[in-house]
Formats: C-alpha cells, sequence, structure tokens
C-alpha cells in the first residue's frame, strides 16, 4: 500500500535521502531462526559499490551496512528473531556543495519537475529521494531474501545490450558476467563493449541497455492468480527500479511475432512425475504461477538523464534554461542495475514463497 | 495483498469461473455521489464481447452485468453511496459437456500443470479461474473508474503489430480502432490484418500482438517514489492480463538503444506556467509521477494457446499425449485484451488520483 | 486496507445493503483442497437467522447462502480450489414500504447522520449498508475459517450479561448457551432473563448486554508483534461489529484492579514440555501472540437503537422532529450476536494460523 | 499487513530492540509541506520520558529523537517533502549485565514464553522486541500525526482508576493530568493516589488502572464502514499498546446495563445547520464513523508484569522456578501509557482523515 514498501509478507521499506546523514530499510516478515549478518549484507553491496570501475559514477562510498535490529546472537552467531530487520547506511560522501542552482532547474528525464508538481517541495540535493543511491537497500534487502529462498535458488544477471549492441539469444553466457566490469553476458562482446562506452563517457553522454536475469530451481507452484500474478509481481518490482523503461517476461515481445505452434512450450514425461519442457517460451511462469522451468525476464534501462551535454529546460518560474549536468556519473545506469535486477527477483521471490506456504502449507 | 485484488484506494475484487454459475466482482473505495447504472458498464463491455466478429471467441455471452449494490436513486437515477459496488454477470452460455479428458491433461501454453502443481486441485472446465472470462469484471470495474477520472481523462487503445506485421511509430493513427474489428491503429494495416488472420485462423494457429494505449488528460502529480512508482503500477496491471509477456512505457525497449542527449525530453516555457516537452520518451511519467504528459504504454501478447494444431504434452500421470484444442477459440487472444488494457489502466489511474489526493489534498 | 475488508491472508470482503437485491461476501486465500459446500454455511446461519424467537426481530428469510465460485466437485464432493469463494444470500424479504420520510431523519444510536456527513448521500432502505443484515455473512464466512481452522479449535459464546443482570465469573456454563433461546451461559438465568426482556420488548425498549467468547485449541505461536498482535486483532474484529461499544481480553478491565502478584498467570511444569497455567488472567495471550491457554474476551453491546419509545432528534434540513421505530426490531441485538461474535474470531484466528505459518512454516 | 506497521495511508512501521544499538520508525504518507523538527518529537517524548518520577522506571534515557529524512529545509525551516520520515533513538542506558539467567526463564505475564514459541528464539535482553520501550516510537509518530490533523484537534488524557481506586465520571477534571505526575483526572485524587502508589512501589508490586482519553475538534464523516470502523481502528490501535486488556468507546460497558431510550444520544437542531447532541454515550461514533461530537474511549491496563514477588514459572527445559525481577520497574505501567494513548488516537485519526480524503475530496 505505503508508496516506500515493496512485498505482502517479506515487506521492505526504505527511506532516506541521497544527501541525508542516512539512507535505510525495514524488512518485515522475517522467517526466524535464519543466519544473518552483515558480512551476509556487504557481500551483494560491494558488487554494487559505485567507484569501482571507470563506468560507474565515481562518488566514494564504503556503503557499510549495519544491522541495528532483528538478529540475536545466543551463542553460535547472529539469527533472524522475526522481529523487522533494520538496515542503516551512512551517507559519508555527500559532498556538501551549492544547491541552490539544481533547486531551481528541472533536469530533462528527471523527476524534478514531477515531484516538485506532485509535493509542492523537494530536496534536490543530489536528487534527494529519487537518487539511484537508494538501490544500495535493495540491494541489501535482495541479501536477506536470498537468505529466505536457499541455495536452491539461484540467480544470473548480466548485460544483453547495450546501446544498440546486441548480445544474439544464442550467444549468451550466464557465467560471462563475472568476467568483466559491465556485467556482459559474452565474453566476446565485453572488450569492443568497454571500448563503446568509453567513447560514450568521453563524449558525455549516455547510453541505454538491456538486462537479462535468469533464476534457477524455483519450484512450480509460486505466484498466484489473478492479480498477485508471479510475473505481474516481478513486473511491478522491475519497474519501480530506476531508469528502467520495459519489462519482459520469457519471449516477451518476441512472442508478438510468433505462432501458437511456435510458442507453445511442449512437454514430455520427465523425471519425478513431472513433465519436462522441450522449450521455455513461457519465461518459467504460466497463469501466474511458477512451472518449475527456469524463470527469465529482461528489462530495459534508459541512458542516464544526467549527461554534460546541455539540453533546454525550464526554470521553477517557467524561464528557458540549458541543463548541464556537473560532476560524477554513470555513462550506463543499467550496469549498476545488475545487482539491483538481482535483489528485486530475490525479494520478490521470496515473498511469493511466504505466500505459498501460508495458503497451502508447502 | 490479496491474490484476487487490484489496486489500493480504488480496489476491485474478481471472483468466479469461466463455466460456474456467475462471475463478479465488488469495487470498495468508490467516491459517493457518482451517478452510475448498470448502462454504463454496459457500452465497454459491449467493446470487449465475444462473438461480435469472426476474429474472436464464437461463444455467445449476453455479458450482462448487474450492478447488486452499492447505489443508490433518491429520484435523480442511481449515484454510488461510498459503499462497495458488486457487479455480478452470469454465466449463460457455459457449454455443458465432457471435462473428463481436458480435466486429465496439461496443456502447453495453459495454466494447468502449474496450477495442479500449486494447488492440488482445479476446476477444469473452460480453463475455470484462469480464462480469460474473468476480464469481462476488469472491463466493468474500468467503467467505473472511468466514473472516477472524470471525462477530462481519455483512453486510446489498439494494435500496432499483429503477429511480424507492425505499423510504424509515425503511421499510428489512434482515431483508427474504431474503424476496423481489429482495433488496429492504421487504416492501412486493416484490411490486410483481417486477410492475414483469417489465414491464421483457418491453419487453426493464432498469432501474437502488440497493444499500444495513449491516456491523454492525466494531470501532473499521480503516481509515487519508489515502490509505488506509477509505471510500476501499470506494469503490474497490464502484465496481469491474461497472455500478456511484456510491457514498456514511453520510449521502453527502444529507450536502451538511445543515447542521453536523444533520450532526453527537452522543456521549453508553456502556458499557465508549466513546461512544455519537446518530446516524449518517458511516456509521461518522470520518477514514478506523471509529469502532464500523454502516458503512453505498449503491451505484449503471445498468441492463444489454444490452437487446433496438435502439440506433444503430459496427462496428469505423466504420461505422453497429443492436446489439440477442439472448439472456439480467438486466432489473436490480443484483439480482445484491447478493452482490458484501457481498463486496467483506468482503474490504476483512478487508484492513483484518490491515493494523490489522500496524500496532498489536490 | 479497504473499508469493507477484514483480514490479511484470510480476506472477506463483504458487499450488499440491508434491502437491495442481494447482500454477499467474497473470501480471498482459502487453502485449496478443503471440502465445503452450502450446508456447511446453512449449519451456522441458521442459528443466527433472525425469526426464530419472540427475542430477535421478525422479519423472516430463510438466508439461503449460494457459494458461487471456488469450489469445484471433481467426483468426492465439493472442494476449495484456492480460488476466491463467493457467497452470495438474496434479500427475500425487503418489504417495500414508504421510506421517504425515514431518508429525511437522522435517527438516535444510528449511523445516519455521520454517514450522510461523509459521503452526502445514503440508501435509507433498512438502513441500508448499516444494517445488521450484513453480519450474516460473517457468520458464512466464519463457516469458512471454521474450515481452516479444522476441529482442535473449538468456540463456546453466549451472555453473561443482560441489562443490569450479571452471571457471575464462577457461575458460566459454557454448556448452557444452547439450551436457551437468549443464548444464556446459564441455565438459572435463562428463565429469568427471557421474563425480564419480555416486559423489555412490550415496554417498546431495548437493552444491551455482553457477550463472552472462550477459544479452545489454538496452539501457542499465533499472533505476532507489535501492531499485529492477536489481541489487537480481535479487538479490532469485535468492534466492527454493529452496536459493538466495548471489548476486553481476558481479565480486560478487571485487571485494572489488581495487583501484579494476583495478576500474573503462574506456571509449573506442564506435559509435552509445555508449562501448565495456574490461571489465565492474560485471556490466553501474551506479547500478543497466543500462549496454548483458552483464549477469552467479552464484549459489551448497547441496546438497540430501534425503539418504540419517542426520542427528540433532527431532520436533514436541521429541524426538530420526534423519532419513533416502526415496525420489527430486536429488543437486545446482542442475542444476534453472539453467532456473529463466534464467526469474526474463528476468521481472525484463520487469518492468524495462515500468517503464523508464512512466517515460520509451521 | 505487516506485524510491525501500523495505518493505511499514515502508516508507520517500528523496529529495533530494549537492548540494540537504537529503536527507530518510519513513517510513510506524510503529507508534504508540514513544518516538523526534532523539537516537535521531543515535546512529546519528553513527557514520556521514563526517569521523570518515582512512579515511572529510573532508567535514564535521553530519548533523544533524529529525524534522518522526509524533511527538507529549504531557508525557512525544515518541511516533510512526502517521502518517508524516518526516526532513530538510540539506545544509550542499555545496562550490560548477564542476560543468562532470563534467556532461560519464562515470566509470567511477560511474552517470553509465548514468542519462544512462536519464533523459537528471541532476544532477551530488557525483553528485546515486547519491551515497553517501543512505544517511544509511537509517540514519535504521534507528534508527526498530531501535525497533519493540526491544531483544531486537541486530545485530553489520564488516568481515570488506579487500581480499585476509581474518579467518578462526574468528578473527572481533564485538565488536572497536567498537574499531576500520575496523569490523574482529578486534583483530589493526585495526593492519595501517590500515596497508595507508593505503597505499591514499595511492596515491590504493581497495580493495574484505566486510561481515559477525549478528542475534541474530529469533524463528522471521518472512518469507514464495515470493517474500517474508526472505533474499530481505534480498539486495535488501543489494544497493541504493552499491558492494555480492554478498550472500550463512549457508555462502553456501562451501555450494557443500558435501556435504549437512555442509551440514546438526542439530537435538536443546532448551529450551521448541524445537529446538538445532548449526550454522547456513542463516544462520538456513530456506525463507524465520527459524529462531531468529542470521542471518548477508555483503556484497561493490567499491573507491570515485573515485580519484586517471587512468582512461580517454569525454564526452557521445563524445571519448576521461581521469577523475581531484579532491577528498575513501573510500579503502574499505565501512567507511561498516558502519552502513548494520546499518541495512538494521533496516528489513527490523521490515517482517518487522509482515507476520507481520498474518497470524498473533503
Amino acid at each position: 500500500m505505503s508508496h516506500n514498501t515493496f512485498g505482502h509478507l517479506f515487506r521492505v521499506t526504505t527511506w532516506g535521502e541521497s544527501h541525508g546523514p542516512a539512507i535505510g530499510c525495514v524488512i518485515d516478515g522475517c522467517p526466524p531462526g535464519m543466519a544473518l549478518d552483515e558480512a551476509d549484507l556487504q557481500h551483494w553491496l560491494d558488487q554494487r559499490r559505485p567507484g569501482t570501475s571507470r563506468f560507474v559514477t565515481q562518488r566514494r562510498e564504503p556503503d557499510r551496512a549495519e544491522i541495528l535490529s532483528g538478529t540475536h546472537d545466543a551463542g553460535a552467531g547472529p539469527v533472524t528473531t522475526g522481529a523487522p530487520v533494520s538496515i542503516m547506511i551512512r551517507n559519508e560522501d555527500a559532498r556538501s556543495r551549492d544547491y541552490d542552482e539544481i533547486a531551481r532547474q528541472y533536469r530533462p528525464g528527471h523527476a524534478d519537475y514531477s515531484w516538485q508538481a506532485k509535493y509542492g517541495v523537494r530536496d534536490p540535493r543530489g536528487g534527494g529521494r529519487s537518487s539511484a543511491r537508494e538501490t544500495a537497500l535493495r540491494v541489501a534487502a535482495g541479501a536477506v531474501a536470498r537468505k529466505v529462498l536457499g541455495e536452491g535458488v539461484r540467480f544470473s544477471c548480466g548485460l544483453v545490450q547495450l546501446g544498440e549492441h546486441v548480445i544474439a539469444p544464442d550467444r549468451i553466457d550466464w557465467s560471462a558476467a563475472a568476467r568483466n566490469p559491465l556485467f556482459a553476458l559474452s565474453d566476446a562482446a565485453a572488450e569492443p563493449w568497454q571500448a563503446y562506452l568509453d567513447g560514450v563517457r568521453k563524449d558525455g553522454s549516455s547510453v541505454g541497455a538491456v538486462v537479462a536475469l535468469r533464476v534457477q530451481g524455483v519450484p512450480p507452484g509460486w505466484g498466484a492468480p489473478v492479480y498477485g500474478k508471479l510475473d505481474a509481481e516481478l513486473a511491478a518490482a522491475m519497474m519501480s527500479i530506476n531508469a528502467a523503461k520495459g519489462v519482459e517476461i520469457g519471449a516477451g515481445f518476441g512472442a508478438a511475432a510468433l505462432r501458437g505452434e511456435d510458442n507453445a512450450d511442449e512437454m514430455v514425461p520427465g523425471e519425478g512425475g513431472r513433465p519436462r519442457f522441450l522449450s521455455n517460451h513461457a519465461g518459467g511462469i504460466l497463469g501466474g504461477v511458477s512451472s518449475g522451468q527456469d524463470i527469465t525476464l529482461r528489462v530495459a534501462f534508459k541512458p542516464t538523464s544526467s549527461i554534460l551535454i546541455a539540453r533546454r529546460s525550464v526554470d521553477v518560474d517557467n524561464n528557458a534554461i540549458e541543463v548541464r549536468t556537473r560532476g560524477r556519473h554513470d555513462p550506463c545506469v543499467a550496469i549498476r542495475a545488475v545487482p539491483v535486477v538481482e535483489a528485486m527477483a530475490a525479494c520478490t521471490l521470496a515473498d511469493a514463497m511466504l505466500r505459498h506456504r501460508a495458503q497451502t502449507g508447502r
């Protein structure tokens, strides 16, 4: 219900502005008795951390997550108690500077105008609440969600398109993401893409991208009819990420061009009394419920709106101005979104798992 | 929260199976004092009604919606009272036949296997709860949502792609939908597309499509950060429609190929102290909040899974079988989805309007 | 969230006005595979049915509940499918008469003025949405909740106070309710109370009462900190019943007069590794979570507001009037509330059970 | 939905354990543009602060609330931005000591056993999540809620019963609470009650109490049928406070003894076209909706469970033990609950105000 809360039973509420004293989240609904400490969060936060390569913003934040509640160490290491887990990350590198100018501008592609129109007030420092800094908390919450899901549910994620450069579906190598700073899902693409992105960066420009996700190990049965469909929940989760403009499940928009007999995922008798599917156009979800196949989806991200190239805009008094973003920025915001896509999927699936267990007892 | 409820303040709960005695919905949270009678619903239901052309299923249902509660006529015609509006549509053409065979089959592309895996039981008659028949209730609820929104918010919707046939963005004519049975957004495409779809139908096959939606008249300020983003809510709404496989807002997946300076929607001073945008890659939503521009989105639908062409599958005992759907079916389910896409957008926006009013008093 | 919905995972949404065509409810979140037919509902509805004695309103309704969705009979009788269960009761005895006068009056103790102030419109026929007729749906939903809980959870309920007549705590006989038409929890009180209530009725007056409830068989662990306390959920459930004015758990208001050492429920080693409690001032709930003891609570009901004795009031134009209720009415609305109290407790507990299972897997 | 969240549109989520590094809350849904700084919170926190008299626990905490997000100072002092307001209070006086013994005990009247049964793990330090320390956050949230409500809504609150000592309804003086450390609603009672409570404290015992609340200035129309009744929401709010065992609205349990003609609140023509009520047995709520009269309610609190007098209990291995609470404790927990009752009412009413505005636009 709440604007800043995600999930139904595994619920994540985030708070904080880019240049306030701290950002944080509260995770309610955690199963009790799960081992959880700050190192569990840090592992995933470090993946996302800005400043790790020349392709992501040079803001230097240690992004050190503190767990303030919800765990107790009775001697064998901290475990969740069933109480809300509060996580806080201090903002240590919120460079103080003059925000008077930016406070008067509506930057194209940013939330400046629409939020001002909504609230009549906004925190202009570093984008305030609309900053991508908030996504660090999604990654932290995702780390907790992974604990809920257990090791059987495995995530692979990376870029399959950078600007106009596309990795053909049959060339996707899910293991490649770990081997290049762009999380590109192809070793062959990694080098030329870095060169290309260097050029974009030097131009003071930015470029969009498409992130692909695969989740293995989800059992059949998670999700629900009709409005609680697993694909609907995943779509909302992904579209809530900054700069996301599109989501597709399985064959996605490609399915629009297919005939029924080609799109159908045929089944043959499989092991354990379960069907074996011969293809996966459905992306692992049928009728809103997981089928036991891999869940696959793709998310389109627009290019970073903050660029060094001047764009026309207006100020709060409706005067014509030119906007040019100074300072650090990401040439492709989708790179940092990769761990966020994974984390949002983990949160969505943890929630689906608990909801399934509630209704069916399984 | 509930699996079968949509919306937060304008809340729609639907119930009913394809071949049960009736289907229905309960709409809670309606503002009081709105004129509302059954003719208001019927107008939109008739648009969606099966049996109106050779391109949609030949099941003949009058789809007559009854309003059972929530309105009162004090003399000047029925108006909403603020109490829940209950709408019921009787199932009059649920042909009785033998479902024993279908009850044992897992049809490819259908919810049969995943729902059986989830619940251990399912109603096989006409797809039960997973039938697209449920979408009639979305259309009825959408009719109520339009009343909440008022006439200033206007919807245009139709097909921009049918199988591999695409209407170029600069050839889209939003008014064309009303002039052909496919809701195609181009007069030029209407004829050849009908011929093409006739061929698909005669082959016993089906084909996917892409539906485009434009909403005019939404004021700036609806929607919310961070998880309550208007685009996230719209994405969930669209992805909850049967056979939907992808959603994109504004430039969508196309934005992934753009550079920042090309994607930026520049602003110049406009009338009434508001900026005028020079383009609309954002699709009318910035930072999750409406900007006052047209809201534009596109939804990809897979081809109808029920086809006359045999596909391999398994039965409930994991035996290999062949599945071939007999009886009526739609060669392109997206055609009937057009009024549903509109309706879901209307419900989402009505909800956003009420939530905005709650927080800001505007 | 919704005004007309109760529960989180076992969710009941009711709709309908006293004199509309029907009333109904939709229950979402039911576990699948539970045997459920209309006779299961009727058993409990018949308990509550008006017209069964001279102490409850003489309106004659068969209150026949139809199940319109959510169950499927694969041969061994209908079972729940996990889809929403829609229940409808037609209004067959909504006597048509002239509501013009009542539409202009604000009856003391009724929702007339406050609802008019809220909505600017109201359905005056038989109280519309505010009629106690809505409680039939709570009883129907409670019948479904009992199925979720299973036979181990057992309810006892009845009157412990009628007007100024009180049954002393040590004289309460839970089995007595079944033996008198007032559900009085004492055989000794039954006769004199009937004589007393006859007098009240003949006076054209009404009287308040206190209903006591005991639930046996709830395992330790249901409920939750801090705002989801089981006692908080039960209090809301009870206070949502028409005419309820107070709720107390265990020793309740009596606990205010106690000292800590007297209020403490001491424990001694019990069977199965569990403590045995030596008293139950807590009413079976500690820290918002069930302790395994009997859950006990009491609900105070005000006297029926519809009486034959004239009271001063105003009309919609703020003119002074006298109001005297004509027609059928209950001399003590709490009698009909007894099955409703039971039903609301069953719904609350079924919800708590599912929520507990979601978080803990038990 | 969430166990640790209160409210629908004005939503408060609290986190933290008594002896962890901090406790905090996140308030989502705040209207934008409200002046809000830490002094606003501190004013109310100081009222509740432990250590202010010999009648409340001697734990010395400055209870200094920090606002970490959701406000922005554009020059004229901080105002809310519509983003979530995060409030944190550090635990500075969490005396370190040996919790090994208490970790093995089930203290009578505490959540120890029931939470252990639920979660299989618990934080025993100072009661962990079940500590009344959490109520400081309710007071902080209440301070924000008061800002939402504006100065027209005024709260009066205090004790009307301490142990067996009762202030007669016609002797209640709402202004007296400010003049004595017990918040007693009678100057005459203040002195003897302090002497009485000194005796209780010296005995190592504790005693229960009843808190009365009056809210003036609530306009007619807040609240909703049927499950969203304002009295149901208030009842849940009050019953969620530690040690609360009963809630009554208006005449409450006293209404059970009344006849209809005595309980009816008669109306005569009043000013501004509104009725004037001649009595207020209803407690300002009719049919779940505020009537414009004062809202009045009473909450019963049990005696503090932590007492110096030994009580029988069992340990985690089901061995018989004696429990005697050492260290600081409140002889009457209801005294500290007074500001909490006010705060919970403020939060509930702020939520009702926003919900009313959403549905009706007023």
